[in-house]
Protein backbone atom coordinates (compact mmCIF):
# COMPACT_ATOMS: atom_id res chain seq x y z
CA UNK A 1 0.00 0.00 0.00
CA UNK A 2 1.27 3.50 -0.87
CA UNK A 3 -0.58 5.28 2.12
CA UNK A 4 -1.10 9.02 3.13
CA UNK A 5 -1.70 10.96 6.45
CA UNK A 6 -2.94 14.67 5.72
CA UNK A 7 -2.29 16.16 9.36
CA UNK A 8 -4.39 19.53 10.23
CA UNK A 9 -2.93 21.31 13.04
CA UNK A 10 -1.37 24.18 14.68
CA UNK A 11 2.47 23.66 13.10
CA UNK A 12 2.80 21.52 9.93
CA UNK A 13 4.98 22.82 6.87
CA UNK A 14 2.38 23.96 4.46
CA UNK A 15 0.80 27.05 6.00
CA UNK A 16 -2.93 27.58 5.24
CA UNK A 17 -3.62 30.60 3.11
CA UNK A 18 -7.52 29.92 3.32
CA UNK A 19 -9.99 26.94 3.78
CA UNK A 20 -13.23 26.83 1.46
CA UNK A 21 -16.29 24.74 1.48
CA UNK A 22 -17.45 24.79 -2.24
CA UNK A 23 -20.16 21.72 -1.37
CA UNK A 24 -21.29 20.10 2.13
CA UNK A 25 -19.25 20.62 5.21
CA UNK A 26 -16.06 22.45 5.61
CA UNK A 27 -13.31 20.98 7.87
CA UNK A 28 -12.87 22.69 10.89
CA UNK A 29 -9.85 25.77 10.81
CA UNK A 30 -6.40 24.97 11.06
CA UNK A 31 -3.18 26.79 10.70
CA UNK A 32 -1.19 23.98 8.40
CA UNK A 33 -1.15 20.72 6.84
CA UNK A 34 1.34 18.39 6.91
CA UNK A 35 1.67 15.35 4.08
CA UNK A 36 3.23 12.22 5.19
CA UNK A 37 3.47 9.35 2.66
CA UNK A 38 3.72 6.01 4.47
CA UNK A 39 5.97 3.65 4.02
CA UNK A 40 7.13 0.24 5.16
CA UNK A 41 5.26 -0.71 8.60
CA UNK A 42 3.58 2.67 8.73
CA UNK A 43 1.20 2.60 5.16
CA UNK A 44 -0.42 5.58 6.11
CA UNK A 45 2.86 8.03 7.47
CA UNK A 46 3.27 9.19 10.74
CA UNK A 47 4.31 12.81 12.11
CA UNK A 48 8.05 12.69 13.25
CA UNK A 49 6.81 14.53 16.55
CA UNK A 50 2.87 14.98 17.68
CA UNK A 51 0.97 17.76 16.23
CA UNK A 52 -0.06 20.78 18.50
CA UNK A 53 -3.48 21.06 18.01
CA UNK A 54 -4.36 18.70 15.81
CA UNK A 55 -7.81 19.23 14.18
CA UNK A 56 -7.99 16.91 11.81
CA UNK A 57 -6.37 13.64 9.95
CA UNK A 58 -7.43 12.43 6.53
CA UNK A 59 -5.71 8.88 4.78
CA UNK A 60 -5.80 8.05 1.26
CA UNK A 61 -3.42 5.51 -0.86
CA UNK A 62 -2.30 5.79 -3.97
CA UNK A 63 -3.47 3.24 -6.74
CA UNK A 64 -3.67 2.18 -10.20
CA UNK A 65 -5.49 4.58 -12.80
CA UNK A 66 -9.43 3.87 -13.20
CA UNK A 67 -10.30 5.60 -16.07
CA UNK A 68 -7.49 6.95 -17.75
CA UNK A 69 -7.04 5.16 -21.75
CA UNK A 70 -3.89 4.40 -22.94
CA UNK A 71 -3.41 7.36 -24.87
CA UNK A 72 -4.24 9.84 -22.21
CA UNK A 73 -1.83 7.83 -19.45
CA UNK A 74 1.25 8.12 -22.39
CA UNK A 75 0.46 12.11 -22.87
CA UNK A 76 0.35 12.73 -18.82
CA UNK A 77 3.64 10.61 -18.51
CA UNK A 78 5.23 12.49 -20.80
CA UNK A 79 4.10 15.91 -19.58
CA UNK A 80 3.84 16.08 -15.73
CA UNK A 81 6.57 16.43 -13.60
CA UNK A 82 6.74 15.21 -9.95
CA UNK A 83 6.29 16.95 -6.56
CA UNK A 84 8.74 18.47 -4.60
CA UNK A 85 10.00 21.07 -6.80
CA UNK A 86 12.40 23.96 -6.23
CA UNK A 87 9.98 27.09 -6.68
CA UNK A 88 6.44 25.35 -5.88
CA UNK A 89 5.83 27.06 -2.88
CA UNK A 90 1.72 27.01 -3.74
CA UNK A 91 -0.07 23.87 -2.84
CA UNK A 92 -3.66 22.66 -2.51
CA UNK A 93 -5.67 19.62 -0.64
CA UNK A 94 -8.71 19.27 -2.38
CA UNK A 95 -10.65 16.59 -0.53
CA UNK A 96 -13.68 15.27 -2.63
CA UNK A 97 -16.76 13.14 -1.94
CA UNK A 98 -19.27 11.77 -4.95
CA UNK A 99 -22.61 11.08 -3.88
CA UNK A 100 -23.92 6.95 -3.56
CA UNK A 101 -25.34 7.65 -6.78
CA UNK A 102 -22.65 8.12 -8.86
CA UNK A 103 -21.14 4.81 -7.25
CA UNK A 104 -24.27 2.92 -8.65
CA UNK A 105 -23.22 3.75 -12.02
CA UNK A 106 -21.64 1.61 -14.26
CA UNK A 107 -17.84 1.87 -15.20
CA UNK A 108 -18.61 2.90 -18.52
CA UNK A 109 -21.68 5.25 -17.31
CA UNK A 110 -18.90 7.05 -15.11
CA UNK A 111 -15.96 7.15 -18.09
CA UNK A 112 -18.85 8.80 -20.13
CA UNK A 113 -19.29 11.90 -17.41
CA UNK A 114 -16.03 11.84 -16.41
CA UNK A 115 -13.98 12.42 -19.73
CA UNK A 116 -16.67 12.29 -22.58
CA UNK A 117 -18.69 14.64 -21.12
CA UNK A 118 -16.58 16.69 -18.39
CA UNK A 119 -13.08 16.37 -20.07
CA UNK A 120 -11.34 15.81 -16.61
CA UNK A 121 -8.58 13.97 -18.04
CA UNK A 122 -7.95 16.98 -20.89
CA UNK A 123 -8.20 19.92 -18.98
CA UNK A 124 -5.90 18.67 -15.89
CA UNK A 125 -3.55 17.71 -19.03
CA UNK A 126 -3.28 21.22 -20.24
CA UNK A 127 -2.12 22.33 -17.18
CA UNK A 128 0.96 20.51 -16.89
CA UNK A 129 3.76 20.52 -16.22
CA UNK A 130 3.25 23.50 -14.21
CA UNK A 131 0.50 22.29 -11.92
CA UNK A 132 1.52 18.98 -10.43
CA UNK A 133 -1.11 16.34 -9.17
CA UNK A 134 -0.89 13.36 -6.87
CA UNK A 135 -4.35 11.45 -6.54
CA UNK A 136 -4.86 9.54 -3.54
CA UNK A 137 -8.52 7.19 -2.91
CA UNK A 138 -10.24 6.90 0.22
CA UNK A 139 -13.26 5.84 -0.26
CA UNK A 140 -12.70 1.92 0.30
CA UNK A 141 -10.99 3.13 3.62
CA UNK A 142 -14.43 4.54 5.21
CA UNK A 143 -13.22 7.60 5.43
CA UNK A 144 -15.51 10.88 5.05
CA UNK A 145 -14.21 11.45 1.74
CA UNK A 146 -14.14 9.67 -1.41
CA UNK A 147 -10.76 11.42 -2.88
CA UNK A 148 -7.44 13.29 -1.69
CA UNK A 149 -6.68 15.66 -4.34
CA UNK A 150 -2.86 17.44 -3.93
CA UNK A 151 -1.52 19.89 -6.11
CA UNK A 152 1.77 21.66 -6.09
CA UNK A 153 2.52 24.92 -8.06
CA UNK A 154 4.56 27.84 -8.34
CA UNK A 155 3.17 31.43 -7.20
CA UNK A 156 2.60 33.17 -10.16
CA UNK A 157 0.27 29.87 -11.58
CA UNK A 158 -2.19 30.56 -8.73
CA UNK A 159 -4.60 32.38 -11.35
CA UNK A 160 -4.39 29.49 -14.02
CA UNK A 161 -4.67 27.12 -10.71
CA UNK A 162 -7.82 28.75 -9.86
CA UNK A 163 -9.10 28.39 -13.87
CA UNK A 164 -8.29 24.81 -13.80
CA UNK A 165 -10.80 24.39 -10.95
CA UNK A 166 -13.56 26.50 -11.98
CA UNK A 167 -13.68 24.77 -15.12
CA UNK A 168 -13.62 21.28 -13.29
CA UNK A 169 -16.63 22.31 -11.25
CA UNK A 170 -18.68 23.89 -13.78
CA UNK A 171 -18.96 20.67 -15.85
CA UNK A 172 -21.18 17.84 -15.53
CA UNK A 173 -19.07 15.43 -13.55
CA UNK A 174 -19.69 18.23 -10.82
CA UNK A 175 -23.29 17.36 -10.36
CA UNK A 176 -22.28 13.79 -8.68
CA UNK A 177 -20.50 15.68 -6.29
CA UNK A 178 -21.73 16.47 -2.76
CA UNK A 179 -18.78 17.34 -0.57
CA UNK A 180 -16.04 19.56 -2.05
CA UNK A 181 -13.33 21.45 0.36
CA UNK A 182 -10.43 23.13 -0.76
CA UNK A 183 -7.00 23.75 1.50
CA UNK A 184 -4.87 26.62 -0.27
CA UNK A 185 -1.57 26.26 1.08
CA UNK A 186 1.91 27.82 0.99
CA UNK A 187 5.42 27.00 1.95
CA UNK A 188 7.92 29.85 2.86
CA UNK A 189 10.84 27.60 3.23
CA UNK A 190 12.93 27.48 0.16
CA UNK A 191 13.02 23.76 -0.19
CA UNK A 192 15.72 22.25 -1.93
CA UNK A 193 15.62 19.90 -4.57
CA UNK A 194 15.92 15.87 -3.42
CA UNK A 195 19.45 14.96 -2.57
CA UNK A 196 20.52 18.81 -2.68
CA UNK B 1 -16.49 0.41 4.55
CA UNK B 2 -18.10 -2.65 3.44
CA UNK B 3 -15.34 -4.64 4.56
CA UNK B 4 -14.84 -8.90 5.17
CA UNK B 5 -12.06 -10.86 6.97
CA UNK B 6 -11.53 -14.43 6.31
CA UNK B 7 -10.40 -16.52 8.77
CA UNK B 8 -8.62 -19.65 8.37
CA UNK B 9 -8.46 -21.93 11.73
CA UNK B 10 -8.97 -25.44 13.25
CA UNK B 11 -12.90 -23.93 13.87
CA UNK B 12 -15.18 -22.37 11.79
CA UNK B 13 -18.35 -22.30 10.13
CA UNK B 14 -16.76 -24.07 6.45
CA UNK B 15 -14.74 -27.13 6.71
CA UNK B 16 -12.19 -26.87 4.43
CA UNK B 17 -12.10 -29.77 2.03
CA UNK B 18 -9.15 -29.04 -0.36
CA UNK B 19 -6.45 -26.38 -1.04
CA UNK B 20 -4.89 -25.95 -4.16
CA UNK B 21 -2.28 -23.37 -4.90
CA UNK B 22 -2.77 -22.71 -9.02
CA UNK B 23 -0.23 -20.60 -9.00
CA UNK B 24 2.68 -18.70 -6.62
CA UNK B 25 2.31 -19.93 -3.12
CA UNK B 26 -0.22 -21.83 -1.38
CA UNK B 27 -1.42 -21.00 1.92
CA UNK B 28 -1.26 -22.70 5.35
CA UNK B 29 -3.62 -25.70 5.22
CA UNK B 30 -6.51 -24.98 7.97
CA UNK B 31 -9.87 -27.48 9.07
CA UNK B 32 -12.14 -24.54 8.81
CA UNK B 33 -12.74 -21.04 7.17
CA UNK B 34 -14.89 -18.32 8.59
CA UNK B 35 -16.19 -15.41 6.47
CA UNK B 36 -16.94 -12.31 8.48
CA UNK B 37 -18.54 -9.14 6.91
CA UNK B 38 -17.73 -5.99 8.89
CA UNK B 39 -19.85 -3.36 10.09
CA UNK B 40 -20.26 -0.28 12.43
CA UNK B 41 -16.62 0.20 14.90
CA UNK B 42 -15.68 -3.38 13.24
CA UNK B 43 -14.73 -2.77 9.35
CA UNK B 44 -13.56 -5.74 8.68
CA UNK B 45 -15.63 -7.87 11.03
CA UNK B 46 -14.33 -9.91 14.48
CA UNK B 47 -14.79 -13.18 15.20
CA UNK B 48 -17.70 -13.98 18.07
CA UNK B 49 -14.60 -16.37 19.78
CA UNK B 50 -11.14 -15.78 19.48
CA UNK B 51 -10.39 -18.78 16.27
CA UNK B 52 -8.15 -21.72 18.15
CA UNK B 53 -5.51 -22.79 15.80
CA UNK B 54 -6.12 -19.29 13.64
CA UNK B 55 -3.09 -19.71 11.18
CA UNK B 56 -4.33 -16.92 8.61
CA UNK B 57 -6.67 -13.88 8.33
CA UNK B 58 -7.36 -11.98 4.95
CA UNK B 59 -9.11 -8.59 4.94
CA UNK B 60 -10.90 -7.28 1.77
CA UNK B 61 -13.59 -4.65 1.04
CA UNK B 62 -16.47 -4.42 -1.62
CA UNK B 63 -16.11 -1.40 -3.74
CA UNK B 64 -17.87 0.04 -6.75
CA UNK B 65 -17.48 -2.12 -10.19
CA UNK B 66 -14.20 -1.74 -12.06
CA UNK B 67 -15.22 -2.93 -15.73
CA UNK B 68 -18.88 -3.72 -15.87
CA UNK B 69 -20.67 -1.80 -18.41
CA UNK B 70 -24.15 -0.61 -17.92
CA UNK B 71 -26.00 -3.56 -20.01
CA UNK B 72 -23.66 -6.29 -18.24
CA UNK B 73 -24.69 -4.66 -14.83
CA UNK B 74 -28.55 -5.00 -15.66
CA UNK B 75 -28.18 -8.59 -16.51
CA UNK B 76 -26.10 -9.62 -13.86
CA UNK B 77 -28.44 -7.67 -11.47
CA UNK B 78 -31.57 -9.78 -13.17
CA UNK B 79 -30.05 -13.34 -12.62
CA UNK B 80 -28.16 -13.73 -9.73
CA UNK B 81 -29.21 -14.37 -6.40
CA UNK B 82 -27.34 -13.82 -2.91
CA UNK B 83 -25.32 -15.95 -0.50
CA UNK B 84 -26.73 -17.88 2.67
CA UNK B 85 -29.10 -19.70 0.35
CA UNK B 86 -30.67 -23.17 1.98
CA UNK B 87 -29.28 -25.75 -0.27
CA UNK B 88 -25.73 -23.99 -1.24
CA UNK B 89 -23.83 -26.01 1.27
CA UNK B 90 -20.85 -25.80 -1.19
CA UNK B 91 -18.56 -22.56 -1.24
CA UNK B 92 -14.86 -21.43 -2.50
CA UNK B 93 -12.56 -19.10 -1.75
CA UNK B 94 -10.06 -18.11 -3.99
CA UNK B 95 -7.51 -15.36 -3.46
CA UNK B 96 -5.60 -13.75 -6.48
CA UNK B 97 -3.10 -11.39 -7.03
CA UNK B 98 -2.19 -10.38 -10.61
CA UNK B 99 1.69 -8.91 -11.52
CA UNK B 100 2.96 -5.28 -11.34
CA UNK B 101 2.66 -5.33 -15.29
CA UNK B 102 -1.05 -5.70 -15.03
CA UNK B 103 -1.48 -2.84 -12.06
CA UNK B 104 0.57 -0.66 -15.05
CA UNK B 105 -1.83 -1.26 -17.82
CA UNK B 106 -4.41 1.75 -18.73
CA UNK B 107 -7.94 1.26 -17.61
CA UNK B 108 -8.96 0.61 -20.90
CA UNK B 109 -5.95 -1.81 -21.67
CA UNK B 110 -7.55 -3.83 -18.64
CA UNK B 111 -10.76 -3.53 -19.56
CA UNK B 112 -10.12 -5.27 -23.26
CA UNK B 113 -7.82 -8.10 -21.90
CA UNK B 114 -10.81 -8.91 -19.19
CA UNK B 115 -13.67 -8.41 -21.06
CA UNK B 116 -13.58 -8.30 -24.87
CA UNK B 117 -10.63 -10.95 -25.11
CA UNK B 118 -11.31 -12.97 -21.58
CA UNK B 119 -15.30 -12.74 -21.41
CA UNK B 120 -14.86 -13.12 -17.54
CA UNK B 121 -18.28 -10.86 -17.35
CA UNK B 122 -20.16 -13.15 -19.85
CA UNK B 123 -18.90 -16.64 -18.76
CA UNK B 124 -19.89 -15.76 -14.65
CA UNK B 125 -23.11 -14.56 -15.96
CA UNK B 126 -23.88 -18.34 -17.83
CA UNK B 127 -23.70 -19.78 -14.33
CA UNK B 128 -25.92 -17.36 -12.24
CA UNK B 129 -28.02 -17.70 -10.72
CA UNK B 130 -26.99 -21.31 -9.22
CA UNK B 131 -23.30 -20.40 -8.89
CA UNK B 132 -23.63 -17.01 -6.20
CA UNK B 133 -20.29 -14.59 -5.99
CA UNK B 134 -19.11 -12.42 -4.03
CA UNK B 135 -15.59 -9.97 -5.25
CA UNK B 136 -13.62 -8.03 -2.13
CA UNK B 137 -10.83 -6.04 -3.28
CA UNK B 138 -7.83 -6.29 -0.78
CA UNK B 139 -4.46 -4.64 -3.25
CA UNK B 140 -4.91 -1.31 -1.71
CA UNK B 141 -4.96 -2.17 1.89
CA UNK B 142 -1.10 -3.85 1.31
CA UNK B 143 -2.83 -7.48 1.79
CA UNK B 144 -0.85 -10.40 0.30
CA UNK B 145 -3.46 -10.95 -2.56
CA UNK B 146 -5.63 -8.42 -4.69
CA UNK B 147 -8.57 -9.83 -4.80
CA UNK B 148 -11.05 -12.28 -2.42
CA UNK B 149 -13.53 -13.85 -4.17
CA UNK B 150 -16.17 -15.77 -2.75
CA UNK B 151 -18.97 -17.81 -4.62
CA UNK B 152 -21.57 -20.17 -2.94
CA UNK B 153 -23.62 -23.03 -5.13
CA UNK B 154 -25.31 -26.35 -4.30
CA UNK B 155 -23.13 -29.76 -4.25
CA UNK B 156 -24.68 -30.71 -7.51
CA UNK B 157 -22.71 -27.82 -9.12
CA UNK B 158 -19.95 -28.94 -8.31
CA UNK B 159 -18.87 -29.54 -11.43
CA UNK B 160 -20.22 -26.68 -13.14
CA UNK B 161 -18.30 -24.77 -10.98
CA UNK B 162 -15.03 -26.75 -11.77
CA UNK B 163 -16.26 -25.72 -15.40
CA UNK B 164 -16.50 -22.30 -14.84
CA UNK B 165 -12.88 -21.67 -13.29
CA UNK B 166 -11.59 -24.09 -15.68
CA UNK B 167 -12.62 -21.45 -18.52
CA UNK B 168 -11.82 -18.64 -16.28
CA UNK B 169 -7.69 -19.86 -15.76
CA UNK B 170 -7.36 -20.90 -19.44
CA UNK B 171 -8.31 -17.05 -20.86
CA UNK B 172 -6.09 -14.04 -21.50
CA UNK B 173 -6.32 -13.08 -18.57
CA UNK B 174 -4.83 -15.19 -16.22
CA UNK B 175 -1.36 -14.68 -17.61
CA UNK B 176 -1.71 -11.69 -15.42
CA UNK B 177 -2.16 -13.69 -12.42
CA UNK B 178 0.89 -14.71 -10.69
CA UNK B 179 -0.90 -16.26 -7.28
CA UNK B 180 -4.02 -17.96 -7.44
CA UNK B 181 -5.26 -20.38 -4.76
CA UNK B 182 -8.66 -22.40 -4.41
CA UNK B 183 -9.86 -22.98 -0.87
CA UNK B 184 -12.90 -25.44 -1.41
CA UNK B 185 -15.57 -25.58 1.53
CA UNK B 186 -18.76 -27.20 2.63
CA UNK B 187 -20.87 -26.53 4.90
CA UNK B 188 -22.45 -29.69 6.72
CA UNK B 189 -25.64 -27.63 8.65
CA UNK B 190 -28.73 -27.28 7.21
CA UNK B 191 -29.18 -23.25 7.23
CA UNK B 192 -32.38 -21.84 7.85
CA UNK B 193 -33.47 -18.83 6.02
CA UNK B 194 -33.34 -15.55 6.80
CA UNK B 195 -35.42 -14.53 9.62
CA UNK B 196 -36.75 -18.26 10.10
Amino acid sequence: MQGVTFIGADTGRWSVQRITAWCGATLPVVSAVERIEGAGDQPFGLPAAPATGRAWALHGFRSNERYTHAGEKRQLVAAQEGLDRVGATCAALIPIRKSAAWWALAQDERREIFEAQSRHIAIGLEYLPAIARRLYHCRDLGEPFDFLTWFEFAPTEAPRFDGLLARLRSSPEWAWVERDVEVRLSSAAVRSPAGG
